[in-house]
Formats: structure tokens, C-alpha cells, sequence
């Protein structure tokens, strides 16, 4: 079926573990796709699954029903649109671009207003669920947008997601509801963090309150995942300590420029910060605890042998 | 069977909401139970279900097997036990005090090593569950003492906790555990206070953020529990602001003692504090989305008319 001509085309930018998944859904629901990436290795494996290479988002995007972009920040994401090579003019007209890097509101719009520019749309269409859910076609997308960029994404986003919430007709909510849900996440970890090693300190049996906690009021989504982390003694990174040395630090910026207070966030973006300059930037985000650990004279469990 | 001669005897110190449901489900398990409060008609309904009045907590503890002390803080359950009036001298020897205060797990040792030497127990058992699980005998208990302690209090908490965790064998286990609920919980609140009035600052639909973050990463237990009374418009206090105010108070002074840092818990606490100071220490705890608003010109949902 992905050679028939009436086939869909989509273009995948960025191969990392969330894009070379959404590319293989988009292969396995009987898309064409193209893509690229800036490791050969990971266009070479897409190639190798029956997906066709390309040398830049440019190529890539070239006769594309859809644009699939999958990297890191908005940054990236407007270097992809509109930097040397970028997909913007190769897209053709009424072909649909669905940015799902986490970004600020405000880029969002501007990025989606610069290409409607031209007579492309634009979906706001960060994503939560990681590799394995992207392996799957599985994940979970904040989207925003104007109907029409909607209907030209929908095949897409039918072939990428388990659940695609629609948040409104105009880029922006897609990212505003992204970072309110970072906010929390941020803090959530920071807080983890802060709490297990505290125990600690008290001499706790941590295994008894990951029990205790995980069954209270005290529990949040983040310290049940991420304590386990802990327990073990495994900083191998899930996710690293710098995406939400990102994710807050944007969370900032926004409420710097709207003069909204957000203290509780603050406090835990030092922390990432803490965490990121001890040379922990890249370990997995539970190594806040650690952070703590080392502050306080604390011994945390360590990996086993 | 409450007046079987051979009925074991229990006291309840403090008949709020929580102990009333307490000495109610003890009744019910057919202990013969004496209790106290300052609010007279407490008491008289107390007495009016088939309890016993007590005119202060030694008359209540005369000859008991158990006594459960449901005050608000370490003050309160130090002055029941050694203040005028107060339950240690009356305990018969061998009973066990069942203190349920969240407080200092350093103040919960000294408690528990002044009346042990007096030949009596202390149970260190702070609970989670308001007071309909209090009602039903559902309570969760977080517990630690001696053996003798929970050999001699185990009848009652049978007939009182749906869930008993039993952290350890010394008084201040048990509050420590408490005390790291705390922290989270507190911080939980604040957060998404923090966050839902910053969606509510960008204009985002509250009832949609409230699904997503349920659903989503960044949820927690409190936020999911609070954050209807802000979509409600609703601060009657199902847990007020000062609760926050005390045990978030009880973190920073244990931290301090320990010289451990606690800067998420701390930006939390002042929060709590801008709110009680701002006149909402008596409201719903979700009223720290309220003080956010207020200072950063955001409206949040009035109650229905």
C-alpha cells in the first residue's frame, strides 16, 4: 500500500526516538514518507524500513501532503520553516506543517502566522508520550489550529495518536496548554526530588514511602514515575535533567512578559539549574535528587552491580 | 455489647469532625468510650450517639485501655497529655496513648520518651482521610511505637483505619512519614494553583486544562482533588489555607534543624502565607489560586448564583 500512488505523502523532520517512531506510524498506516535528520545513522535506518531519504527539511517536504516536525525547540522548529533549506518553500500550498517541539505560545504564533503567510497551515501540535508510545502511534497531542490546518493533519495525527485533544482554532493554545502542563511536570519532579531526599535524611526506609506516598495525597503522576529512578539508583537518562532546565525556563520567560508570578516554578528551575551546571545536565531529570543528596549529606540507594 | 462488663475502654480527646467520626466508629465496634472537647455541644452529641462525657482529658482517660488524642497540632496533644488536667497521670499503666497530630517527628520522641517513663505507651500515628472516612472507620494511619505500643492499640485502630502502615519501631517515624506527605502535598497545591490561574491568564478554557492535566503528566493527587473548587468558584474550606500555613511551617523548621534546604517547599509556604495574610487563612486551601489571580489581574470563575 505505501507505493500506491494515491498514497498520502509525509514528510518527517527529525529522526531522534519520538520521530523515527511517528515516521514508522505514518510507514505502517500507508503513508509515503520522507524525512531527514542531521545523524546519517538514523536516516540510514528509516531508509532501511521502507522509508525514503532526504538530504534536508527542503527535499524532505517536497510534495508533501504533511510536515511532521519533530525536534527540539523553537529555535530548531523555525530553522526547519524557514532557515536555509527549510521545508516552507518546498511545501506546496495547502499542505499542512505540525510543529511539535515544546515552545512558547508566543513563537507559536508567530511561526504559524509567517507561514499562513504563504498558503501553507500551520498545526500547534506538541506532543506528550515518549519513544515507545511514538513506536506505537500511540501519543497524546495538545493541538491547536485553524480547521483547515485540522482536516489537512487529520490522516497524520489518526496514524501518530492514541489521543489528540483540540484545544482551540488558533496556534498558541496548543503550546500554552503544553507549558502549563511543564509547569506542573517541572515542579512535580523538583518537589520528588526534594521529598525523597529528605526522607532520606531522616533516615526513611524509601521503599516504604515510595509505598506510603504513591497511596496518599502527597502522590503526583511524576513521583511515581520518576522515584523508581531513585529507588534504584539509575540516572541512565528517560529524560534529562536540561529538558526542563528548558521547559521552566520558558515557563519564565512567558510569565515573565505577561508580569504573572510563578515563585513555585522559580524555585524548581534553580534546582534543574543546580542540577545542569553540577555537570548532571544530562543525566536523567530524577538526578535533582541527587542534587539534593550531595547538598545535604545524604547517601541515596545506589545502582545495583 | 458496649456495656459488656469485659468491653475494652477507649478515650477520645477532641470530638471535631475527625474525632467524632473516631470515637462514633469505636462505639460501633462496641468499646466503651469517655471523650472530651472544649465545644460543649460536641459533647452533647457525643453523649446523645451513647458515649460517655467527660468533663477533660483526665476524667476521659480514667481508667482507659486507649487513648486517642485528635487535636489540631504538638501543643494541643502536650498539653492533653501533661497540662492541667491532662491524660498521662489518669492512663492506667500499660495503656497506650494514640497521638494523631501531624507535628516535628522530634517533638513526637520527646512526647513519647516523657510518658513512657511513666510506665504508659505512645503510638506516633498521624492519619490521612477526612472525616467521612473517619466516619466509616476507613482512616489511614501512619504509624510507629514500640511492639507494646501497637499490641495494646491494635484493637482500636482496627476499629478506626481502613489502611494501617506500621514505619517503625520508635514514636517519630510515623511523623517523619507525615511530614514528607506534607511537603508534597503543600507543594502539589500551590502549583497548581500557580498553574491553573496562568492558564487562566492566558485565556485558556479551565475546564479543558483540567482535563488534559488529569489525564496528562503533570497531574497530581491534590491538583486533581482542589483545582474543581477554582472551576467552581467554590473556597468553602474542605481544608483550609492555615493547615498549609502550619505543616508546610513544621518542614521548614525540621529542615532547618537538619540543615537541609527545602526552596520548593519554601516558595510553597510563602504563598500559603500571602493568602492567610491576605484573610483567607480559613478558606479552602484552593484559595491560593485566588491570591495568584488577585495579584496578577486574572479572573477566575465566580460560584453559581
Amino acid at each position: 500500500m505505501s507505493n500506491s500512488p494515491t498514497a498520502q505523502r509525509a514528510a518527517v523532520i527529525g529522526l531522534g526516538s519520538m520521530g523515527a517512531g511517528m515516521a514508522g506510524s505514518l510507514l505502517g498506516a500507508g503513508f509515503q514518507v520522507s524525512a531527514c535528520d542531521v545523524n546519517p545513522e538514523a536516516v540510514a535506518r528509516f531508509a532501511a524500513n521502507g522509508g525514503q531519504a532526504a538530504a534536508n527539511p527542503a527535499a524532505a517536504a517536497e510534495g508533501a501532503d504533511v510536515v511532521v516536525c519533530v525536534v527540539v525547540n523553537a529555535a530548531q522548529t523555525e530553522a526547519v520553516l524557514f532557515g536555509p533549506g527549510g521545508a516552507a518553500e518546498t511545501m506546496r500550498t495547502g499542505a499542512v506543517f505540525v510543529s511539535s517541539a515544546t515552545m512558547d505560545p508566543a513563537i507559536a504564533r508567530r511561526l504559524a502566522a509567517r507561514l499562513e503567510e504563504t498558503g501553507r497551515h500551520y498545526l500547534d501540535a506538541p506532543m506528550s508520550g515518549g519513544a515507545a508510545r511514538a513506536a506505537t502511534g500511540e501519543l497524546t497531542f495538545l493541538a491547536s489550529g485553524t480547521k483547515a490546518a485540522f482536516d489537512a493533519a487529520r490522516p497524520a495525527l489518526d496514524a501518530m495518536a492514541g489521543k489528540l485533544y483540540e484545544l482551540g482554532d488558533a496556534a498558541g493554545q496548543g503550546a500554552a496548554f503544553k507549558m502549563i502542563n511543564q509547569l506542573l511536570a517541572g515542579v512535580h519532579i523538583a518537589a520528588a526530588s526534594e521529598a525523597m531526599s529528605f526522607a532520606a535524611k531522616q533516615g526513611l526506609d524509601l521503599r516504604k514511602v515510595y509505598e506510603v506516598i504513591t497511596a496518599s495525597a502527597g502522590n503526583s503522576w511524576m513521583f511515581e514515575n520518576r522515584m523508581p529512578h531513585v529507588l534504584e539508583g539509575d540516572y541512565s537518562p528517560k529524560s534529562a535533567v536540561d529538558i526542563f532546565v528548558k521547559d521552566l525556563g520558558i515557563v519564565q520567560d512567558m510569565a515573565r512578559a505577561e508580569k504573572y508570578p510563578v515563585p513555585v516554578a522559580a524555585a524548581a528551575l534553580q534546582m534543574f539549574l543546580m542540577a545542569s551546571g553540577s555537570g548532571m545536565g544530562r543525566d536523567d531529570d530524577a538526578s535533582v535528587a541527587r542534587l539534593y543528596a550531595q547538598v545535604a549529606g545524604v547517601t541515596l540507594p545506589s545502582p545495583k552491580a
